[in-house]
């Protein structure tokens, strides 16, 4: 996960944005806001109360008694039905494409050998405390709990792993290759609709100190992206090193600490002004030649100018290179091409940073990381190499929309049990609990028209309907109804499991 | 969800333990905490540098470089590495301890055609604010964001569900049967080792307003249990109404007002004395004839003994009689049994309510739920009928362990990738890649002994080691071991994929 965060740097006006893009799914239903008091209808309730007592395709079901349970809205003034400003409600519709994306992620991080971890997403402050001038340390969502403690919810996972990491000590052999998948949170005051909440899928090797880590997990990004049917053609991963930056400052004199603040500042680059750029750079402390050298390199387009630029014996050229060539050998070249001007914004990466971009400029990045050799020893701790990335939930899903690459996320039922009359409640029941014994999906209905039922079962991409009726069921036997081919047959009781 | 947070109530003194049930998986290693600046050793580093040109089994792997990144631990006093109290990490073994269960969960839910809904782990306090005195809203991680908003961390899911049954208004169609998992929250002052957040396993029925609803639940239970190896002569689900105490007031003419704080009073009954109760009750406003009525009624130990103090048309009555009618056709007769005293805690349940438990007592419930008609009017909008449960995540781990039941969840990978020279990271690349394109897992492992690499093999329950010499290379070859026969065959790069 790691550089996951650094996605809320980089993609900062827009990253949490209120459009909820699960619910940009386009079998969403439109969400509105009833007016109070409102009464929610139940389909079927107001029909008329026939008995039916024989099975029939056209027989009028039962109305059930769900009238009188509705009662009148107490005296008091109704709540405000949204969710927290900034956060996200997952109706069905939007939870089936959030699980489809997660699965997808897990699937990923499966084929790479990845274990799943998780933490609190509710952390000490302590942790997240930086002083690079970061907006991800600006915008915590955090607040002091009752008994004192300064706690916050998370904006990142990084940390926390490291926190494990740390923690497990030699109980674990490294190298550890990690993901999780967790919610991340910011707190900003200024509410122009952005999104205080969003997900994301954070991969993570610890112990690995060669480029390897940085090709294993730029694989798994290009894996994922080949697995949605996103081309090279429509996503492009920009890859540079913090090396380059670091060796400039070191050319000009400047002292090391300057580093990570130097990195934030520079990030900025396309967000700000280049003399805002300037004037942070030196305010910082940076010599005005240095900036000067900043600016050069950042502009230099090829690694080969890099190359020219530094020398071919700097580490930064030799890992970069080393990318390359790893990438030729996975087969996934044509997904990535250096760009200097790649820093990414969290203060604690210190070599390759990498993220993701649509190629047609139209959306925000879709994932970023790098290495952060470094971290372990801001917590107090000896250093251990360790690389990852952070990959949002939103723009992905963005960008498969624009592509019109969403799946249609369906619900599947494997059969309706219908009991054509209320005192067929019982062998009902018996029915629906054999047939779920053997694994299969169930949905009893009762009360419904069959009009109803029959609109219900295309809705839920149901195969089968078992009717209950009084005539069969004395019979032993039950009528299955084949919802895809039409064909209807009478079952025997014991058989209706079996038969599919 | 719904009645989940009643969990929180009737579970008081130990719901949220200290102790780690996923930790209390007998594969979970022992850990530590690391003495500050300790260091953690990488497997392999001392070991001397001897570089592989030749493939054999017996090779001497080379040595990376890994050491030069462990730098010195920074000035900073270390950090505590320890989540915030009463919150939890999962490292990988209790990950998949947490999924194992959670895929349980789901697979349940899905085969009673449910859906999965999900909602911000943060809300507005203001759904949780209920003045019948239950522990749930007297322990509520609440806190006021920097916008002056009271929020909270939420310590249950019931009313965010009935929140979005609100939202969503008429676009959807009723009944709904939704299910969710989710982390839930409490905050208590006194710290006595127990834990402030719990997973919670929530179905819910809204719009069926008879007793199928309840069945359909305790359907699901049964058919979790049974499928985790449990028994009912090992738990058992105990069932009461709480229209019994409603009937009760209304005979001794106390207010309709009283019943909700009534019965979160009468849930403490076996946690506190009985003396205390009755104070309680007195206090609230019963009078003592009706106090007596309701200590008689509870003590009844069946449901004829319910039915002769009542009389058979009492709705209670008709409704307990239906469900256990139902039972017997689900076939989950032996797992149910009627039980006066059981009330829960929440203030929302109005119907029958339920919960499970060990036969031998050992432990808290195990989940809970109930009917809870009335909710939706207490936001201020028309009611709707509505049935749910909670299923926590802390006591079913419990009691597996303590049956023997808890599964070895391992981890299992299908290749494992060996370059035998640092030269051929290219080549190791190229057949990982097309492994994982086929859908294989495949770690990648370098710079490590023969060895360890067996050992790593073992733990990590590898398939295959294909091993990547510079002999086989140049003719096009791997070597392919089969870790469980032992068989090593030379195969061509091309077919390392398709043979398994």
């Amino acid at each position: 996960m790691s550089v996951a965060s650094s996605l809320h740097h980089f993609l900062r006006p827009r990253l949490f944005h209120s459009q909820n893009l699960f619910a940009a799914f386009p079998h969403s239903p439109q969400l509105f806001i009833l007016p109070c008091r409102c009464r929610i209808p139940r389909p079927g309730a107001s029909a008329s109360s026939t008995t039916a007592t024989t099975t029939s395709n056209e027989a009028q079901l039962p109305v059930c008694d769900d009238d009188e349970a509705t009662m009148a809205a107490s005296e008091r003034s109704p709540i405000d039905v949204n969710p927290p400003r900034g956060t996200r409600d997952f109706p069905p519709e939007d939870m089936r494409l959030r699980n489809w994306l997660f699965d997808n992620f897990r699937e990923i991080s499966r084929v790479l050998s990845f274990e799943e971890v998780d933490f609190p997403v509710l952390e000490s402050e302590a942790l997240f405390i930086r002083k690079a001038g970061e907006e991800i340390t600006q915008q915590l969502y955090n607040f002091e709990d009752k008994g004192g403690r300064r706690v916050v919810l998370r904006p990142e996972i990084t940390p926390s792993l490291a926190r494990l990491v740390i923690k497990q000590g030699k109980s674990v052999s490294l190298p550890l290759k990690w993901f999780t998948i967790g919610q991340c949170w910011r707190y900003e005051r200024m509410t122009r609709g952005r999104r205080r909440e969003h997900y994301q899928w954070n991969m993570d090797i610890i112990g690995i100190s060669k480029i390897r880590a940085e090709a294993e997990l730029i694989h798994a990004i290009v894996l994922l992206f080949e697995r949605l049917g996103i081309k090279s053609s429509d996503v492009g991963i920009k890859v540079s090193s913090r090396k380059v930056l670091e060796r400039v400052l070191q050319l000009h004199s400047m002292p090391e600490k300057l580093f990570a603040e130097v990195c934030v500042i520079v990030d900025k680059l396309g967000k700000v002004t280049r003399e805002e750029i300037e004037k942070d750079l030196i305010s910082a402390g940076v010599s005005t030649q240095a900036v000067q050298g900043i600016v050069e390199v950042l502009s230099l387009k090829s690694l080969s100018k890099i190359e020219e630029f530094l020398g071919s014996e700097e580490e930064a050229v030799a890992d970069l290179k080393k990318l390359f060539s790893l990438a030729e050998h996975y087969g996934y070249s044509q997904w990535i091409n250096f760009d200097a001007s790649v820093v990414r914004g969290l203060a604690y990466y210190n070599g390759i940073v990498f993220e993701a971009f649509d190629r047609e400029g139209k959306l925000r990045a879709i994932c970023g990381g790098g290495r952060y050799d470094r971290l372990l020893s801001t917590f107090g701790y000896d250093d251990i190499p360790a690389c990852g990335f952070g990959f949002g939930d939103a723009v992905i899903l963005e960008l498969l929309k624009e592509k019109d690459l969403l799946p249609d996320v369906l619900r599947h039922v494997d059969d309706i049990v219908l009991p054509l009359d209320e005192e067929l409640a019982g062998p009902a029941s018996k029915i629906a609990s054999s047939l779920r014994k053997e694994g299969r999906s169930v949905d009893i209905i009762e009360d419904k028209r069959l009009k109803w039922v029959f609109k219900h079962a295309e809705k839920i991409n149901a195969k089968r309907l078992i009717l209950v009726g009084n005539t069969e069921w004395q019979r032993g036997m039950v009528i299955v109804k084949n919802l895809a081919s039409r064909e209807e047959l009478q079952v025997k009781i014991d058989e209706v499991a079996s038969l599919s």
